[in-house]
């Protein structure tokens, strides 16, 4: 998605350790112009593919999920990442490895809020090793549903996250695949 | 707000703890449609104070604060609570202490976000002792910037969070402000 790459080149930054910094429009602050236009997108992709529900993982997925969900016209479902004294009755959890802040958690959700019945579209800011990403199908596949798909902001394609999951034959679309960072500038996949 | 109301009443559920589970349309898995109004809602309350940006705090607070900033036309902070390896830089902070989980946590904002001349609108799911809400307009304080009003999706006013923001002259606009619960059902102040 050629607005989502202009804007990582314009406003991101690449740290020395190869992370990509996009605080200032995707995960910290975030702008609703961009995410509008990123749902619609994404939506126009899987529109055929009658998709029931969006998940995504807190806290960063939620922006995204949320323009996904009003352009499709499904409810979203944000897994959570901690234990909490609001969540009563069984819960789907997995477990997520998270490389940058190197600990292990588990995600959860709600038991009542997915079916077999349901067709899964999974959304999340960045997909780099995957973990969470394989996380949120062994969800989805504990509740007996469907993973219809993946979309994804921003795919760092050389930490095969990505790759391991279109094995699977799970479709991941992302707006923003980068190949490579060369000198501090990321390079796209064509679209 | 009569459509919020409505739907506590209807697909919400208060348990014995006094905490009303909204987790089927707000804070776990997300009604769009429903949000959509929500932020149209306040955006019209808010449309003449010249809001430059809209403040929320992980993770519950982002898909509300999604639609607000839509519908304002300006971009949205989300808070973070945790150290993350992926923030550098200078960070304003306030200190929050969660009911629900029984425990203190550190909120951040990189310093860069928030400026002196931003107008800025706080959103949260909840309100209840006004602990993440003191927390946010410490940040924007911190920042040398205005807090404008806040709007809230839910008050729990019996527990006085919201009267002690307004007392400080702050507007804070509640879609749904619970007076009390009685015999497990929320009774609402009026609009």
């Amino acid at each position: 998605m050629e607005l989502l790459q202009k804007r990582i080149l314009q406003d991101g930054r690449v740290l020395p350790s190869g992370v990509v910094q996009v605080d200032s429009f995707l995960n910290h602050m975030v702008d609703p112009q961009l995410l509008f236009a990123m749902g619609k997108d994404i939506a126009e992709k899987y529109k055929n593919r009658r998709i029931t529900k969006v998940l995504t993982i807190e806290a960063s997925g939620i922006a995204i999920a949320s323009f996904v969900a009003i352009a499709l016209g499904v409810p979203f479902i944000f897994a959570k990442k901690q234990k909490s004294n609001n969540l009563d009755g069984a819960h789907h959890t997995a477990s997520v490895y998270s490389f940058t802040k190197e600990t292990e958690y588990e995600i959860r959700v709600a038991k009542k809020l997915l079916e077999p019945t349901d067709s899964v579209l999974i959304v999340d800011d960045f997909l780099a090793m995957g973990s969470a990403l394989s996380g949120l199908c062994t969800l989805v596949k504990s509740a007996g549903a469907t993973v219809t798909g993946c979309a994804i902001a921003i795919e760092k394609a050389w930490l095969k996250g990505g790759e391991t999951v279109r094995e699977t034959g799970i479709p991941v679309y992302s707006l923003a695949k980068i190949l490579e960072i060369r000198d501090g500038i990321p390079l796209f996949a064509e679209n």
